[in-house]
């Protein structure tokens, strides 16, 4: 079938690729030209503006945005005023889902469909397929059947879950999770398993960096916790090795580990990376959610909280501490 | 070549069968006579007694211990006695890795080889192989080659890591990670690893399982923090479906999202279950190992105390809570 | 000065009688009648309806609310119409900062002040004085300075700041925060920070009252952590006595400690709770303030999800880490 | 009475000078002499050597140590060979309590009598008093109790606890705890509380440092969470008035806030301090019980984990973090 596409970054443009690959037609349009000749050459449509974008699409109407979630709104308020009833505008981003629920009611005022959809996968989708969960009403969830199955990875990228007897899309990789911000509430909390996954995966390989500390010269001083047992610490691991072999056959097996085999494979030491972890909002709004519902996340925060740590954000609390232990016991910081 | 097999149970019986499988002889012992007997059907050598095990194993000997943690020493003990120099005994269970570095030692003075190697991969391990991460002097580690190399996976299981271009085992699924004591080491950690990953996991599943609070009736008192948003949290959503679609394509996806899915499947409330989470040393000792290290580790730990907290060992500090806020409140405990 | 007050619960009718014995006078309501003739017994104004208390006080009218934070709005519409130009309307209780804002604006329109107050103290108040955390506008701040200096503790009550050169209220216990909102946002602050210290001394008294585990039978199977060092574990120590050697000169000394020592002079077992923590909104609106602020505070947030614990609220994550326990490794629960 | 106290820093000389001015005698040794001299010129009588130290004591001895950890064991090797069978030796410095069980097994098979005293009160001990943790046997504890009386704060620092119908030390602010090593492991707890309750009242005040974010100019791009509502934080709130306000009938009233207050009242940023919080061993100890008994302690864990971080040392750990995000999402770490 026919879907038009607004935003031709990174997700957009591959979604576009994968959905023609699989024998659809796409109308292709972003602010930025370029990006839509370089679709247009791979045999998209191309447009040139919003209107011409909505003039060449047959109605009624596909539309998928591929934005960052800070200009969906300006667009779908450009949007709206040149669609027509029965059409369905999918919100692929990471929009905060409780926006879904207000933009879904504004549309709906119209006639419009609005469906929200958690698209996972990444740079790495065009060819494994991505993972999708939708939220909205029934029908046109049902109408874009065609153009989900395009876009989510099908049967083929992994074993029949043996005990499964339901029937469902779930196992093509794709989910119509509930109404409206169903989608994105799902995938928020995708990110935030994904924090914590992320988390302890990287913290066992730091505890196998550091086995290694007996072997370092002690400071005895009273700013110093002592290691009573340095010589069970005498081990330099490559951690680049122990990545590689626990892709296969061990129970930490998944695709986090497969990608940061491959980081290390490139750079041991990981010196191109500062240790800044950025955090784009999902983490926060998962752990916001696990404390509306009074739901006990202890793992899922705490990867949270250590993504504020690495960007400096605990310093004041920690020069209150080090004031502290001066006050009481005559503390000084040590340095370095 | 062959291989002497101490410990029937369900992971030394595997993985007896699948070195038989591919062309390994095995004398297998174990103190349950019908666990040799059933082992003799299928093609193993078995014996009586420990003596009769050591006698019926070519000299320099191999000998593989798969038992739980508690009966090594002693077996040690025994075995220890009748093996000659050269020998080698691989610890392949859950064994502390400071007992490793003693044992090693222990056996050292009769000139007996000793290695430790983490297996991991479960009741599963005999279809899709066992990662191994194996610690000791080199000699033995190579002489052991053959039959790690077929307890392994082996390169099949898993796509090769694009940047790769080292040579090693780690992609066959074992590795060397170093002397005495390091296999184990790592296992340790990768347990750790495991616990961190699973509470991710749990934790975002329970919090899509309970976005429906905003349904249910809510209590108006001095004790109870009322939801703001109610209407933000009205969704019915499947998790069962949604543990089956992340494993598709999805960035959390992974072998414990693949056996998850395969619970629910058969059990959508996991009702078989009362939730209260065993935790069986390595998780302790990998927090053990960050606090002596003074590596942060924050998820790893959070882990590690939710599942002292299921097994109920957080009742005298949530006493002490409740009575402090009884004292300065005047707040009763809520019922129910 | 004359104050009115509406809400003659435990705190509201303490705070009148402080205010009376400082040479307030008071005109006082409440929706439960007994509550009303109880303090006219004690010198108050009584009032029989919102419109009498309104009428009975003098222009510009000074208005203390000191209700559940769900009845104050209501209260607010319904009062509202009855004031004037001018007069001010304190709310006391424990209303969430955001609602400040709005209700500032709200009354704002009118020309009404409104001021918010946070008010720690609890059922102690009437004799030690009350913390109060002050927002809103300069001029009506300090037109009920004698109000919120007689509600105060006071210098008496604690050593002056040996390095204080300042001025200002802080050291008699009251402190214009900043605009409106900024009271209540500094109380729910604060008692964020007492449910980490409430956790840090709880968790403390636990880990000293289970100094005991090594004189314990231990359970030796697979699904058990075994204790190495059990003869580390062999002090029964008297947790009362501990939490009243600390009241003095150690570094934790703390009212909390002086709370609990006396809840456990009265019951050292404390017997009279089930361990079942509530929380009431101020502990998880901090926690939201630091996502939203990007700010680590672990500590706070740890007891914050330990509350959710306690409240069986984990159950779910806990059943799905049975379940994937049992997948992969075939482990069963164990029991009690 | 007399006592000897070996190691003349800031908490052995104060000690010495308390117990003289409550009458008791004292002869001090140091290895640094001037040390020795500076005490002898406020009445105490020198030792310039353990020899002389010792010769100058009556019998039966009572020797106090207040000693780095990690000079104890030495000092002690030195002193035991010089004492004679019933003598006391008193370890009053931060000695893990494991150490004093086989410290005094050891004293024991000479009939020397040793108890573990742990001491709290920091530099403000002198004039407060300290609080005392006692370990060891029943006679010489009694045998010491002029001592301990003298050196703890006694019955007027605090309130007595209104509840409290038992006899005993506990009020006078010197307990004996049990046997060998109680003294030293309840210290020990006590420095984790102390971490815990830091931490909550330094997170607490960051989050209302931060309580401007609003008024911060955004970022928006995919590397950054974007802030919903920035008019909820626009408030610039003086961090050291509320920690004056809060030492007076708040709930979160401490001797931990007084000193904060202090530190903020002499430099409102901290600016003295880089955010490198030291920790010395008891806190780690304290986490490593915890584990050991399976009692949940989430946050005083969660501290020390704080801490650990202040140090730099999840660097690895981050880095893996960005690694991930990189691989998967093709993220790029924000600088600055």
């Amino acid at each position: 079938m026919q879907l038009g596409m607004i935003g031709l970054g990174r997700m957009g443009a591959n979604l576009v690729r994968r959905l023609m690959r699989d024998g659809h037609r796409c109308v292709a349009y972003d602010v930025n030209d370029s990006a839509v000749r370089q679709l247009e050459g791979e045999g998209a449509l191309g447009a040139v503006s919003m209107a011409d974008f909505v003039a060449k699409l047959e109605k009624p109407r596909a539309v998928w945005l591929m934005l960052p979630a800070g200009v969906v709104q300006s667009t779908l308020h450009e949007l709206i005023g040149l669609l027509d009833p029965d059409d369905v505008v999918v919100d692929g981003g990471n929009s905060y889902y409780r926006d879904d629920i207000a933009r879904a009611k504004q549309l709906g005022t119209r006639n419009i469909h609005y469906l929200d959809c958690g698209t996972s996968g990444g740079v790495w989708g065009l060819e494994r397929g991505y993972c999708l969960m939708i939220g909205g009403p029934e029908e046109p969830v049902r109408r874009l059947d065609p153009i989900f199955r395009s876009i989510a990875p099908g049967l083929g990228n992994a074993e029949p879950t043996p005990s499964r007897t339901r029937t469902g899309t779930a196992p093509e990789g794709y989910l119509h999770c509930g109404p409206s911000g169903a989608g994105h509430f799902v995938k928020m909390v995708h990110n935030g398993v994904e924090y914590g996954m992320m988390a302890a995966i990287a913290e066992g390989l730091s505890i196998i960096k550091h086995a290694n500390v007996g072997e370092k010269p002690q400071t005895f001083d009273a700013e110093t916790a002592p290691l009573r047992d340095p010589e069970a610490y005498r081990y330099d691991i490559d951690v680049a090795e122990v990545a590689e072999v626990w892709r296969r056959g061990s129970v930490v097996g998944s695709w986090l580990v497969d990608l940061l085999a491959d980081a290390l494979a490139r750079s041991p030491q990981l010196d191109d990376f500062t240790g800044r972890v950025s955090d784009s909002g999902e983490g926060r709004w998962t752990v916001l959610a696990s404390v509306d519902e009074g739901v006990p996340a202890p793992v899922i925060t705490a990867a949270l909280v250590e993504r504020f740590q690495s960007q400096g954000r605990g310093d004041f609390a920690n020069k209150a501490l080090s004031a502290m232990r001066s006050e009481f016991g005559g503390h000084a910081e040590r340095k370095g």
